[in-house]
């Protein structure tokens, strides 16, 4: 029998031993600094609750996107891994054993992914598994980890503390009313958990579901939502009620980075005909960029900071949209400009002091080309971390790399998780945290950089600069 | 004198010692592996024949267009270099001899290319070669190379015994009669050599010679070709006769990734206009996008694996295309998209589990961006390996760093080699393994995956990938 | 107290211990190599008058957009740094200690970018500074530099001979009337200064300022311009005039690649069109389009190296335009097309013995996919250094990384800097060696080079390949 799974204190470091040595040291500086996880998408209920995590496949496999979709692309459906059909007497697997032991052969699948990182500091740092996962082991892993998570200690707010969590944004909608955050404000946790403002549904004129994203916004905010100016009012209210619950920051997933502004009578128009009768795509994507901009405008007032990542296309495949609803594995990444689609933004505001956007990308080909150089001048602007697929020991190399010689490193945000799976969320900042130390130790050992710097920036990086990214305006 | 031109054990794994060590042992489990060989342009008349290879220029110099262009980029013209113009009057160099030493007087300009690590493969490893090209070399080079090309050992077959070749599939036209294939098969070679259907000159309508092409199907087919339905049925009943002679695979090479099907009556108009009179390039791209959607029906009907590979500007100088033809050396890459372009194909075939897609690209901007995730999620999809300019040390070695992460080794093909120079087979795979050991160890070394995982996965790039990739279906 | 500053000798180069030392054998063979600097933007008068370089402030701050830009990124205007607006009465910080404090106070920022590599150098290397800036240091450092560049030792002409300057070439405007060159001529200076052409204020109808630059060309030259004919005419007239200066090349900056030609009738309407009243872009960009073609037909002619580098989007913040005119540091790159865009030129040109054209971008992904497959084959063609936001460690080595297997070494065009700071040039120059050199000292390590050949290629890249992509035709 090979000795037990252990995770190295050395992984994901640097292999050259004169790189590794300084790595060491630069990420001995940060391995026990808080976590400031800004851009997450935990369940606030599940925290207020202090809900249990459930058994293995509910923790570990079926709510995770990146986990399923690896298994699907080998054959399984998505219904073999426990997701559920919306539609109600479609079959799907219920054994979760048997979820746990499909998941436990095809370990191999996920051989130098993210995931498999992830997972296997899960199951030995934080659930003390001591086997790695295969046919022969599943069953009693399963079993171990069934007996753990049953345990209080491994409730979420236990955990929230062993992981040394500072601050956790969840990610809301913008009817939402917020009361766990308030009841978790009450308690004490208020500066702990903190909502974000994701208004993506009432942008989307021509997308199903927006005219009951209205209606909610509407019941929701003390506004009749009967038109343009009354929908700009009650966002408005909605963003002033998120700043007033503990929020920091607004997120925006578009299509493209398309900013441009509309006459307020064509947004009217539009608003009008979508309120009654269908919008066509481009007329919807229009009015979309015009409401980045409205938020942009809104952010130099309210102080929310702006969150961006366009370029997904959303549920590739229609079977499974249609079978299982959205986000399920088949978003695939398109070619995103910055460039010219930015420019109406950050003309009007780009220059402003009250004004703060994070930009996020899963298109590489902007990080040299146009991220950096727009972080590297506007003072509005910073780099968010890489993201969803680039969230990954290599793919994080490569945005130091690529970015860091135009924009230095104090143009962007610090390392952002953007975490579904909670107890993903120390392997994802430990795994930030030893790339960073990794590149920078590059640099000490190229001699483009000291030890000294090299330490303080993997600080400012790990904690300094999200603190810094997401705080609230001092004059606010 | 220096001591004799040798090929180092360890050339092209990492440099630095410890990765290098892991590398070692990697590439040692995988180095007498037998070659899978499923994407080659080898001339099955040549092997059926077992052809000699002619002279040294013969073999190196005039058919391998890396070699051309390199040449005439600094100044050579394709004829200097014994490539024959199409015009039967028109000058070109017959001294097989100067266009040898045309070339080992500029040995220095590949260095750091894969025409360099290949050539140098071949001439130290196949022939025994033990001085380096050059102005001074060049005439003794020839003589030995002249006098070890006429033994017998050094004919085709002997060679694909000795370079191990488990299968090679050669790319043939939609008409050929295959029956060389069958002579082959008759001699016992019939799983050692085997065609790829290659349909592309039926499929652009607006291109010169597709009527040509037409005729030839309709004659080659059982079936006569007057209208587009009849085509589909010609086309089918080819493939079909590809399978019959052993054949696993189609081939795509298109412009784009377009997979829009047309509506029956709309394939129909342009096929009759075609038939008489010209087709503009718009409707001619429409018609062949419409004919990857057709040829992917097709092949969960017959099993065929699809090999699709987008984004070549053809021939790009005119004065070259019109002098010499095609394959001269002047195809340039332009960008490619896949999400968009292949959601009709994979909407209607993605999920069958009869269909099997192998993409490859040119354009290494859609690694993590389009094809890590489509290949990463969607069952019928592996990647296939970097090809033509990207099938290069570094190359590869991008290609694993930029697709693993999001896809894994178990949605690629393994290697897969696109050569047209038989000889430099075994240096292609070769150094296929060294790279994909490199990464490896790097991964070992980083603690990412232990040695016996690398092992493990190294074996399956090399031999177990290829060969299931292109399987025959097993209920077909 | 720590020890002094210092430049360590191997910075920049590799760290892996085996490779370092393979990078310090190739460096040492380039080191001492004269300095060919063929893209530059220095002012010929201040050559001419050998200039002081004025105060600490006006020598690396004022005028280096890369530093400003990375101050003005984290909330400095450009007139706190002591750039002056255009407007005669706005103000500007004229206190240019305060500006140089201002600079050392934010030392950090430009960690881990060339602007930091490159003022190391400086002050370490040119000025003899043994402290790092900060706030502490920033008055201690200022006043040792104002006495330092008060020396006559540190004037611009002793500097040249310091640097090992062999040839260094200006950018001068198409009515430059070349006074400064031919009085540098008289000195015997007139192989060691040379003018460049860069007409691209002629080029681009539909920009404020072209009906003045036409006005100035027309007054410069012998002929009257009056019409599309006239206006080629002067402009051939002004090439023979900086081929008589001593010119070696052109410079041509335009927004995409395109190359189309028109019409002559087509040409002369919008030419007409444009003296008199407003064209659209659209129309000014197919000018100019028209214009790099002719300018390609005029090379084969004068002989002059046609350099072009599209892709950068100017100017981008409409209020710094506006406040300071261009060059502030917020121009952005975009996407960028080679491949179709050139087929007219190359078609008519590429193959022609008398013209050279050497490529820029500040897009990389056109690096493996277009640039090196054209560089590659076309012989006139070869690929310039990487440039801007480019020109930098990291980004130089994946310029090497990235055409190296497709172009090779021999169709680059070696380093050419981009510089418009004068004492930064040995530092540029400095870092392209080592950082080709370690390039080349991983393919040593690798195993897929010669140390000999590494060291030839390396002198190459540094001193003949630029001389030998810019120099004089033969027969010309």
């Amino acid at each position: 029998m090979a000795q037990p799974w252990a995770l190295h204190p050395d992984r994901a470091l640097p292999a050259e031993p004169g790189q590794r040595a300084i790595a060491r040291e630069v990420y001995a500086a940060t391995a026990d600094l808080p976590v400031i996880s800004m851009h997450g998408h935990i369940d606030v209920g599940a925290i207020r609750r202090n809900d249990p995590f459930g058994d293995p496949a509910e923790l570990f496999i079926i709510p995770d996107h990146y986990l399923v979709r690896m298994l699907v692309s080998q054959g399984y459906r998505n219904s073999d891994l426990g997701v559920r059909p919306l539609e109600p007497n479609a079959p799907f697997e219920a054994d979760h054993r048997l979820i746990w032991r499909r998941f436990a052969e095809n370990w191999k699948l996920f051989r130098g992914t993210p995931t498999r990182y992830w997972i296997e500091h899960e199951l030995v740092e934080i659930f003390g598994v001591t086997e790695e996962p295969s046919a022969e082991t599943a069953d009693a892993i399963y079993d171990q980890l069934t007996a753990t998570l049953a345990k209080p200690q491994f409730r979420i707010r236990e955990l929230f503390d062993r992981f040394n969590i500072e601050v956790l944004s969840t990610t809301d909608a913008p009817d939402a009313d917020l009361a766990d955050h308030r009841a978790l404000a009450a308690e004490g946790w208020g500066d702990r958990v903190i909502p974000t403002f994701r208004p993506d549904a009432l942008f989307y004129p021509h997308r199903s579901g927006w005219r009951g994203a209205i209606a909610a916004l509407s019941a929701r905010s003390s506004v009749d939502v009967t038109d343009y100016r009354s929908f700009l009012e009650a966002v408005q209210e909605r963003r002033f009620a998120f700043v007033a619950a503990g929020g920091l920051a607004t997120d925006h997933g578009h299509r493209t980075a398309n900013t441009t502004p509309l006459d307020a009578a064509d947004a009217e128009r539009i608003f009008q005909q979508a309120l009654t009768r269908p919008v066509d795509a481009a007329t919807g994507e229009a009015f979309a960029g015009n409401m980045l901009f409205e938020s942009a405008r809104m952010s130099t007032e309210d102080g929310l900071v702006m969150q961006l990542h366009p370029g997904v296309g959303r549920d590739h495949a229609d079977a499974v949209f249609q079978a299982y609803g959205p986000d399920n594995g088949f978003d695939i990444p398109e070619a995103v400009e910055f460039t010219r689609s930015l420019a109406p933004l950050l003309n009007a505001f780009g220059l402003d002091p009250r004004f703060r956007l994070i930009l996020f990308t899963i298109d590489e080909t902007v990080y040299s080309r146009e991220l950096a150089p727009i972080a590297g001048v506007y003072p509005s602007v910073k780099l968010g971390a890489p993201w969803w697929f680039l969230d990954s020991a290599d793919g994080m190399a490569r945005f130091r790399e690529l970015t860091t010689e135009t924009a230095g490193f104090y143009n962007t945000s610090g390392f952002v998780d953007d975490t579904r799976a909670f107890a993903s969320i120390p392997a994802r900042h430990d795994l930030a945290r030893r790339v960073d130390a990794g590149y920078l130790a590059k640099l000490v050992a190229e001699h483009r950089l000291t030890i000294d710097e090299a330490t303080e920036t993997a600080v400012d990086l790990a904690y300094n600069l999200p603190k810094a990214s997401y705080a609230r305006r001092p004059q606010q």
